[in-house]
């Protein structure tokens, strides 16, 4: 226990120091409080794991106006009041994101040891940008990311001893999430592309400007399909590239990116004298879970010397599966590969990475000039974009460990399988449209109100009518979240549909939660079928605004 | 409890996939071994948090080769196995940054409900990306920023009212740092400076070449002291602006960015057409904690229309105190200010911020081209650096009204009043040297060696001397902390001692653990006198490596 009489002699406190301090010591009266507040949390926390409802039916509005005090507050308030505002005002109309019946976003139930291990992280509190602030976890988190390498690039045991834990290599960087990682991995290619030479110190040291004018670049862009993750705007944005210069080629009916539009615009930009920081595959797109064709980009990118990046946030753990792992054929070819943890690896939001096929491309991200310059200093501060970071590899291995490549190429296949039950669902019913054949556990579809499926199903809907189909979809996943019961999410399609490129809104769903049965796949279209039976058909000629809400 | 039933007969799994389902189940079987995790868990926490050494004396080599194991395991192995290697390999070889004897970085003891809390927020696991997978989550957060900006600001009931919980308005932006909060002023400040006009797009759509051309810019800089944090190194390489182009100006004797060089600075970047993307000034320096003069660097960016950033990740927090808040006196006029949670907010490693001036400023950096178009929305991915959050927000809302402003004050107070004390110990010992009068809670000193206290004495002392003097404090840094009973870190400064500049070795005291006490400083220097008293002094010529190791 440790002793607060010095504190009281050193600082003359008042009382209310004491207080504070209390707040921090070990005493018996402390840890009283602790078990307090954990059993009131444990009983929330049950609740929360078990409610079925995603939500109550509060309107946005009357939340917002329950915390509009801007004031904080001059002295602490005592526990029991600040617990019941958490109880009525937080908990209770937040989301129930493990929720089997919540089957519209990449958020899903998680396993239980995630629980306890959140609060051994919290009390460990370990900082990984150093060793001297996390010792083993740095060894530790080294170890997890060389075990996705390997899933990725299985490389030879020899290359791992050579790499896993040497200073000088970085096999994987352990990030917030896949915005964060996607933004590194073209962070690296932008210096690999520009790297410093003999009379030149690199883009990094020297700018944008300076860097494409020493290479005698007209500019510089970055190329994927047009289905590629927001995030990759914000890397354009950042990185000086310019959204504008983030060339999206079309995809196909199957939504995978046109290869042979890809290899014209390759050519283009090198008529045109433009860098090309890197291609961009994905592996599981947010919008409906598709993968492109890996293989061919690869050889494109192979062919054109071009960085090679993979996004594989949603997807990766698709290689666990040796029912499935064939359609990321490719991937090992990737120069880095983006995976999220809080997607199908069923760790807490927080954590995602991204693994490198050459173990020292981010020495070229490397910030150490006057710091951390031991030789044999191990800080993972040194090439990351983030400085401090807590210990999420805690939930990585631990997951690893006790649920294994088995089990989770047994949830990828209950995933996928279950997705198959949904389409089939779907077909079957005549209120439903299937948009695009799931090549994942993502699933897009529509609802077709009846006066309009004659005509569906002769294929002469007109612009307006499929605008009030749309509509009608908006509303109706309006009308279902703001119930409350059960949750599909929604996003807005350029397809072509019947010979033209239309804007359809889509309902999306995303089966990866491990809890999600077949029974609870029938009550979401159940809840959907009579909220629609309550909603206005409206025939509307105007174009309404389109809409994506999309993970990450 | 949820029915696994379905799910037997939906996939029809072998046993191995209902061993896997019951890990996120909410059987009554997954509670008892949750139940017992728990247990165990607790037992951990008690013993890591109450620690009073900082660690083992273990070597990184043998830790390093205790995870070299790079498969994942094929099957999952069993809880006891896991978390015994958990505990003897992991825990056991952590570092105790709650410890009232670790006073060498920024991490320190926490309040107790950040334990119970971190298990709250696992199993709610709200991404606070979107309202769909948050809800009640999002008005919090903008709730707390608010009042962080409100403490800087002091904008007026109404402008608060009126910003508070209106999606267009950006008071803050929660990150997972100070690094990322940094990037995202500059990723703002970059933008506003090449902003859209009518026939230009602006550079971040258009790309920072075409940007500087339109605005007829010879290229960019960044202007800050000597002493900025390495987070802006890592801005100016992302954001294309180069590392060289990061403008160090030279800090006085205390510190302080010297003014009139960037009054000279500011001149000359205007003569040669180069854009100033922003001034930085620090309120808390990493290495020393040292305070620019704020007001005097806010005229001088004032006057040349340029945006004025404030890293204040360590001293932000400084404000709650009426005895010391004026130390950041001219903080007001910042146009983005950085403030750390994990620093001296007590919050768990995880959570940082940029509070904003202008609430429009983060339009600027807003990415919703096709995506969360709907007008009313409230998504706070539009404007972050980052995608998928964790519910971080829990922990400033639970500390703010749990310690309130007056018992941050009576914090950041009493780690001041430590900090003197620990420098007067400091005078009063022939063994040690104050490097720097304490602006804060950081201080700087080193050991001098007993054949060279003379020579101090009468400042004679020759280069080769002031090198030993440097050899031996590096060493004593590193047999104190792989001794593992307590802990100070290190840094090294160039400085004018005696009327030249200096590469001077500096033992770096950072005294921010609220249970720290008289005799835990005092406990902190005898076992430094004790080690150094073992170590060899070596008169070397050679110039060894500079080295800084910092926080962030």
């Amino acid at each position: 226990m440790h002793n607060l009489r010095d504190d009281i002699q050193l600082a003359e406190p008042s009382d209310r120091l004491t207080d504070i301090m209390t707040l921090f010591s070990r005493s018996e009266a402390t840890l009283l409080t602790e078990r307090e507040l954990e059993v009131r949390v444990d009983a929330i926390v049950q609740a929360f794991v078990n409610a079925k409802a995603i939500s109550t039916d509060i309107d946005l509005v009357t939340i917002a106006d329950q915390f509009t005090d801007s004031q904080i507050p001059l002295t602490a308030c005592n526990v029991d009041q600040y617990f019941n505002e958490l109880t009525s005002n937080v908990v209770s109309h937040s989301i129930h994101t493990s929720s089997p019946q919540f089957i519209g976003h990449m958020t899903t139930a998680l396993p239980y040891f995630v629980r306890p291990l959140g609060k051994l992280m919290m009390a460990m509190n370990q900082n990984v940008v150093k060793v001297e602030t996390a010792k083993t976890f740095s060894f530790y988190e080294r170890q997890a990311l060389a075990m996705l390498h390997r899933l990725i690039y299985g490389r030879s045991d020899d290359f791992y001893r050579q790499h896993i834990q040497t200073s000088e290599s970085t096999l994987g960087i352990l990030t917030t999430g896949g915005t964060l990682a996607n933004i590194t991995a073209l962070w690296c290619a932008r210096n690999a592309a520009l790297k410093p030479q003999a009379d030149f110190a690199g883009v990094e040291q020297e700018g944008l400007l300076a860097a494409l004018e020493f290479y005698g670049y007209k500019g510089a862009v970055i190329i994927g399909s047009s289905l590629m993750h927001y995030s990759f705007e914000k890397a354009a944005g950042l990185l000086g590239i310019g959204d504008r210069n983030l060339l999206k080629i079309p995809v196909d009916h199957n939504h995978h990116m046109d290869v042979q539009v890809l290899r014209k615009t390759v050519a283009e930009c090198r008529d045109r004298k433009q860098l090309i920081l890197a291609i961009v595959g994905i592996a599981g797109s947010t919008e409906s879970g598709s993968i492109d064709p890996l293989a061919e980009i690869a050889v494109i990118a192979r062919e054109a010397k071009v960085h090679f990046h993979v996004d594989a946030a949603w997807g990766g753990p698709v290689l666990f599966s040796e029912q499935h792992a064939h359609k990321l054929a490719g991937i090992e070819h990737a120069d880095s590969v983006t995976i999220d943890g809080h997607k199908q690896l069923y760790l807490p939001i927080g954590i995602g990475m991204v693994l490198l096929r050459n173990p020292h491309l981010a020495a070229l991200i490397e910030k150490n000039a006057s710091y951390t310059v031991r030789k044999d200093s191990i800080d993972l501060g040194k090439r990351s974009l983030e400085g401090s970071r807590p210990g999420m590899i805690l939930f990585l291995q631990a997951a690893l460990k006790l649920i294994g490549q088995q089990g989770y190429a047994l949830l990828i296949d209950a995933g996928i399988q279950k997705t198959q039950y949904l389409a089939n669902q779907i077909r079957q019913r005549p209120e439903f449209e299937l948009l695009l054949e799931p090549e994942l556990n993502l699933l897009l579809y529509r609802y077709i109100p009846e006066p309009f499926r004659q005509k569906l199903a002769t294929r002469t809907l007109t612009q307006a009518e499929q605008q009030s189909i749309n509509d009608f979809n908006e509303l109706l996943q309006n009308a279902q979240r703001q119930a409350g019961k059960t949750f599909i999410s929604r996003t807005t399609l350029s397809i072509n549909l019947y010979g033209q490129k239309q804007a359809i809104v889509a309902l999306r769903a995303v089966i990866a939660n491990p809890l999600t049965t077949k029974a609870d796949i029938d009550a979401v279209l159940a809840d959907q079928l009579q909220t629609a039976a309550q909603l206005p058909v409206v025939v509307s000629p105007e174009h309404a605004n389109s809409e994506v809400t999309c993970d990450r």
